[in-house]
C-alpha cells in the first residue's frame, strides 16, 4: 500500500461538508484531512469547535481559506463543499495555482456539458470552459472508467443521482414506451435544503408536514435530462420535501413496450449494476425504504409490475448526504486513486 | 331549527371512529351521539374511560353494540366506523330492524356499483345486492343531489378522494391527452394504517423512514377507477407511507392536449368547485401543504403547468381522518338532511 | 345575550398569534376580530394572505397598526401578541388614547409586580409604573376574580402556568418538606421558541434530538417565584427542548413531610380545582400526556406517590399555545366579560 | 496481532441486537460473527434476510440455537441479546457446556448482587447464586480492572448508565448535600421500548407526545441504587418518553454542601474521566444533547451551576442502543481480551 493521501477539504460547515469530514476521519487509506473555512470561521483552529460532537474522532485541524495554502500544503487531493459561485472561482484557481492537485467538486458549478445550462438554471456567471472541458461527472456505477486520470470531477446532485439509476438500465435496455410520459416524482429530507436557517426549514413549518416544490424550476432538471437523454417534453421531475432529517426516495413511472416479466426487470437492473457494490437490488417484491439507505453510501432500486407486465414503477433510494453527496465524493476518490470502491464509505 | 337529531356511532375506538366522536360531540345541530362498542369495550360506559383526552368535551355514553338497541333507540343517524367485515352485516341488519334509519358507512362494504368488485379486491364476501342497490358514494361535492333521499351513504376512502377531486375537472372537460398515462402518487400519513400495533406503524419502523406500498394491489385503487372512469392501463395509482400522524397528499401527472394556460386551468378548477365549501383551489404559483389541512375537513387543490402548457401536474392534499374519513362522513349528514354543508366540520 | 364583542388583535405573525386567530374567528360571542399588522406586514389586507390556511374560516380584515386606529375603531378589547418591548409601549398608549380599552398582552412586558425585575430579567426598560400597577396576572384559576374589573391583563408565561397549577395545591396546603428542594423539570415543543427561523430551531437541528437550555437564566424563572413564592435556593425549574411542534410538560419533584396517601393528594387537586373546567386531575395511575392537551386549552395534572407516601411527583401538562398562551388569553378575555370560562376555548 | 476473535451473538432480530450485529460486521479484531437465533427465526440462514439493509456489509450467518452447537462452534466470546428470562438459563448452560466461553449478556438477569433483587424487580425466577457470584457489572469507566479474568459480564441498562456515570464523580468526592434529594429525570427514545408492537410504541401514540412512565416501578431503579449508594428515600429516578428513535438524556438535580465553582466541578468531571475515552466531558456552558451522541458509543456529560455554587445540575446523555447497549457490550469484550478500548465503536 502506497502512503496515506494528504487531503484538503474546502468548506466544513454545510451539512454534506459535516458529513464529508466524518467520513474521511474514518477513511482507511488518508491521513486526516486539513479544513479549510471561508469568512465567519476563518479563525476557527480545531473543527471540534463549531462540531463538538466530533471530539474523539480524531485530529481536525482548521486553517483559513487561502488558495496558495492549499496548492503549497502538500494536499493531493481537495474536496469543495462550497456553494456554487465558490466552486466557480475556486476550481480554476486551484488548477492554475497547483497543477497537481485534482479535485472532486460538490456543487453544481462543472456538471453540465455546456457552459451556459448552468448559467440559465443556477443564475450565476457560466464555469470557465477550459475547465469545464476536463470535467468527468462523477457518477461513478455510469463513468467509473474516466476517474482514474480526471483531475476535476463534479460531483452529481442528490436527486439526479436517484433517478439516472433508476432509469438508466431502462433506457440503455430500450425497453421504454416513447409515447408515454416518464413521470420522477421524488421526496427529500430537509437537509438537502442546507443549514441556513430559514422559514422553509423551520422545524414547525417542515414537523408534520410534507408538499412539493420548485416544480419544473429545480436545478437538477437538467442533470437528469443530460444522462437520461430525455427531452422535457417527455419527462416530468417533482421535488417534495419530507420531514426526516436525510434520505431521498424517488418513484420512476415508465410503460414498457413490448411486456416484460418481473424476472426479466429484475435480470435487466442486476446485470447493469453487476460488479457495482454501492448500488442494491431488491429481490422481486421488496421495495426500498429511506431507513435503509440512510448514514450509507448505498443506492437501493427496487420495482414492482402490474400484472400485464406493461406499468413498470422502479423505486430508487439513497441518502442525499450520502451516496447524494458526500459518500459518493469520497468514492469518487476512490476511483481517482484506484482504492477499493467501498473504502471508507461501507 | 328542527330538534337536535339523535345519532348513534358503532365504533369509536379506531382513528376515524375517535374523530368522528370529537366532530359530533361539537356538532351544534345533533344531540350528544351515544357509542355502541363492540366486544373488548362492550363493558366501557363513558368514552373517556378509553380517550381521558375527551374528559371535559360533553357526554359521551356507550353501550355494547346490539342492532336491536340501535333500531329501538330513536335514533335517526347511524355512523358505522366498523371494519368492512362488520359493515357488510350490519347495514342490511340495522335497515332491516328499523327501515327508518339512514346510514353513513365509513367502511369499503359499499363503496363499488358491483358486488363483485368488493368481493375481489377484500377478499371477503360480496356485499347484499339489494342494499347495495341503494348506497350513494358519499363524495359530496360530486353527488351532493343524491344525498337528501339517501338511506345509505358509502363514505369514500380517503386517498380516492384527494384523486377524484383532482382529476375530475380535467377529465370532465376532456383536457388529458388519452395517449399519454395519468400518474397518481399518493403519500399518506400512518393513522390510514389503522390503530392496531403491527411492526409497520411501529414508531422506530416509521419515524425518519419513507416508503411505496401496497403497488397494483391497493384496495383503494378499483374506487379511483369507477370514479375517474380511467382503464388500469392507462393510469397508475400508488400509496407512499409519510412519517407523520395524518395526512394524504397526492401529486398527479397529466399531458394536456391542446396545450392550456394556468389562467385557463386555474378558471376550470374553480368554476368546477364554485359552491362548494369543502374544496379551495389555490391561487396560480402556491401549491397546497399536508399542515394547511389536517385537523380540517378541507380538500386543497393547486397545481403547476409547465412554459409549454402541455405538463399539467396537480396536488390535492387533504387530512386522511377529516375529509379522507370522519370529517366527510359528517358532511354527508349535512347534506342528507339539508344542513349547512360545513355545520359541525369547520 | 349582549351584542357580540369587538375585539382587536395585534400582531397575528407569530404562532401564539396565530393560534389566537384560529379561536377568534370561531368565538361564538364575539365579532370577526381586526388584525393590525406591524411592518413589513403593514400592507396586508387579509390575514389569509400570509396565512392560506385560514381561507373558508371567515373574515380576517387586517390594517397596518395605528395606536389612534385601535382606539377609534370601537374595538372594547385589545389582544397584543407582540413582542414584549413592543407591548412595553402599545399598552400604555392604548389605554391613554382610549381609556375604555381593556387590554390582554401575551408578552411578559407587564406580568411581575416590581418593575425592576422585568427590566433585570428580560434586558429591557422598566414597564410604566402606573400601567404595571393595574395589572392583573392572568391565570384565571387563580386570580379570576381580578378578571370583571381588569383593564389589563398580563397573560401568563408558558411554561409558568403549567409549574405554578402544577404546584400550587402543594404549596398552600403547606405539604411540601421545606428542607428538601423542590425540582421542576419542564421540556417545551418548539413553537415556543418563536417562528423567527434560527439555527436552534432548523428542523435537522431539532428533530431527533432533544436538549436542556437557559438553565438558571430562562426569563420565566421570576414568574414561578412570584407565584409560588419559593426562594431561588429552595427550587430548581429547567427547560428542555422537545423534537414535537407544540406542548409543554412539566415533571416537578417534591418531598412531603408529613407523609401522606394517594387519596389525599387527589383530593386535595380535586378540591383546589374543584369548578375550574380548563383543569383536568387525572384519576390516581394516570399520568398526563402531551397529546391529549395539545391543540386545547386544557391543563392536565396527574402525580405518583411513592409507596413510603414521602416522594411525590407531579405532571403537569398543557398546550403551550393554548392554555399557555392564546387559549388562556381567550379564557381571560372570558372572565373579563363574564361570558363562560370555557367559552370559544373548548 | 493475535487470531480474529471467534464470536457467536445470539438473539439479533432485536433493536439491540441489529445495533451489535452492525458493529460486530465493522468490528476490526474479530471474525464475522455467527448469529444463533430461537423460535420464529430458527430457519433462517443469513442474517440479511431479516435485514436487507445489511446486504453488502459482510457475511452473516445464521444458525438455530443450541447451546450445544455453540459450546463446540470455536466460538470464544458469545453475546446474548436475549430477553432476560432467557439469559437466566442460557448463561449457566453455555458455562457448563463450555466453561472456557466468556460471555456478555446484555440482559438484566445478572446485573444485581443479590437474586433477589432480579426476582423481586423482574418478577422472574432468582438467577443462580454461583453464576451470580462470578458476574461483573459491566460500566467499564468503573470496573474496566475486573474485565479482563472476567468470564460473565452482566452489560449495564441503558438508564443507569447515564445516570451512574453522571452522579459517582459527586458521590465519590463527597460534594453532595445529603439532606436534600437527589432528583434523576429521564427520557429516552422509542427503540428502548423494544421492538413488539404495542400500543405504546405505534407511531401515531408515540409521535408529538410525551410523556412520564413508570414512576417508582422502573426496574433500572435498583441498579441505580446499587452503583450509587443512594437510598431509595434520597432519589428519585423518572423516566420519560421521547418521540425519538434513540437516545437517552438525563437531567440530574443536586444540591452542593458546600458550594462550589464551575471550574471546580468542571476539573472533578475531567479528573474522573481521565483516560476514559469514551466519556466526553463538556466545556463550561455548553450541555450535551442527544443529535451529538446517537450512533456513538460517547456519554456526553456536561453543567451548569447556579451563580451561588449551590444548585447544580448535570445532564448526562447517551445513545440507548450504542453506550446504552451494544456498543458498551464491545467495550466490555475490548476490556475482556485486552483490546484498545474504542476498537469497533468509534
Amino acid at each position: 500500500m502506497n502512503d496515506p493521501l494528504r487531503v484538503a477539504v474546502v468548506g466544513a460547515t454545510g451539512y454534506a461538508g459535516f458529513e464529508l469530514a466524518r467520513l474521511l476521519l474514518r477513511h482507511p487509506l488518508i491521513e486526516k484531512p486539513t479544513f479549510y473555512l471561508r469568512d465567519a470561521h476563518a479563525n476557527v483552529r480545531c473543527l471540534t469547535e463549531l462540531y463538538p460532537q466530533l471530539r474523539g474522532w480524531g485530529e481536525a485541524p482548521c486553517k483559513p481559506l487561502s488558495v496558495q495554502a492549499i496548492a503549497r500544503s502538500g494536499a493531493q487531493a481537495v474536496f469543495l463543499s462550497t456553494p456554487h459561485e465558490a466552486s466557480l472561482a475556486l476550481v480554476p484557481e486551484l488548477l492554475a495555482a497547483n497543477p497537481a492537485l485534482r479535485i472532486v467538486d460538490l456543487s453544481g458549478a462543472f456538471r453540465f456539458r455546456k457552459p451556459e445550462t448552468f448559467a440559465e438554471w443556477y443564475k450565476l456567471a457560466a464555469p470557465d470552459v477550459a475547465t469545464l472541458s476536463e470535467a468527468v461527472y462523477g457518477l461513478p456505477e455510469l463513468y467509473a472508467d474516466a476517474l482514474p486520470k480526471a483531475r476535476l470531477v463534479a460531483n452529481p446532485g442528490c436527486y439526479p443521482t436517484s433517478v439516472i439509476l433508476g432509469l438508466r438500465p431502462l433506457l440503455e435496455a430500450g425497453w421504454i414506451n416513447a409515447a408515454r410520459g416518464i413521470v420522477c416524482d421524488c421526496k427529500s429530507g430537509v437537509s438537502g435544503a442546507g443549514k441556513e436557517p430559514k422559514r422553509e426549514t423551520h422545524f414547525v413549518e417542515v414537523n408534520e408536514n410534507f408538499r412539493a416544490y420548485g416544480l419544473f424550476t429545480h436545478r437538477h432538471t437538467p442533470e437528469v435530462e443530460e444522462h437520461t437523454g430525455l427531452a422535457p417534453k417527455d419527462f416530468v421531475f417533482t421535488t417534495h420535501l419530507l420531514p426526516v432529517e436525510r434520505g431521498i426516495l424517488s418513484t420512476l413511472y415508465t410503460w414498457l413496450n413490448p411486456t416484460r416479466t418481473g424476472d426479466e426487470v429484475e435480470a435487466l437492473y442486476r446485470q447493469f449494476f453487476a460488479g457495482k457494490p454501492m448500488v442494491r437490488i431488491l429481490p422481486a417484491g421488496r421495495l426500498p425504504e429511506l431507513q435503509h439507505v440512510t448514514h450509507t453510501n448505498f443506492c437501493d432500486i427496487g420495482f414492482a409490475l402490474d400484472s400485464s407486465g406493461q406499468r413498470l414503477v422502479v423505486v430508487s433510494c439513497l441518502d442525499n448526504l450520502g451516496k447524494g453527496a458526500a459518500g459518493q465524493a469520497v468514492q469518487n476518490l476512490n476511483g481517482m486513486w484506484g482504492y477499493p470502491e467501498t473504502a471508507g464509505v461501507i
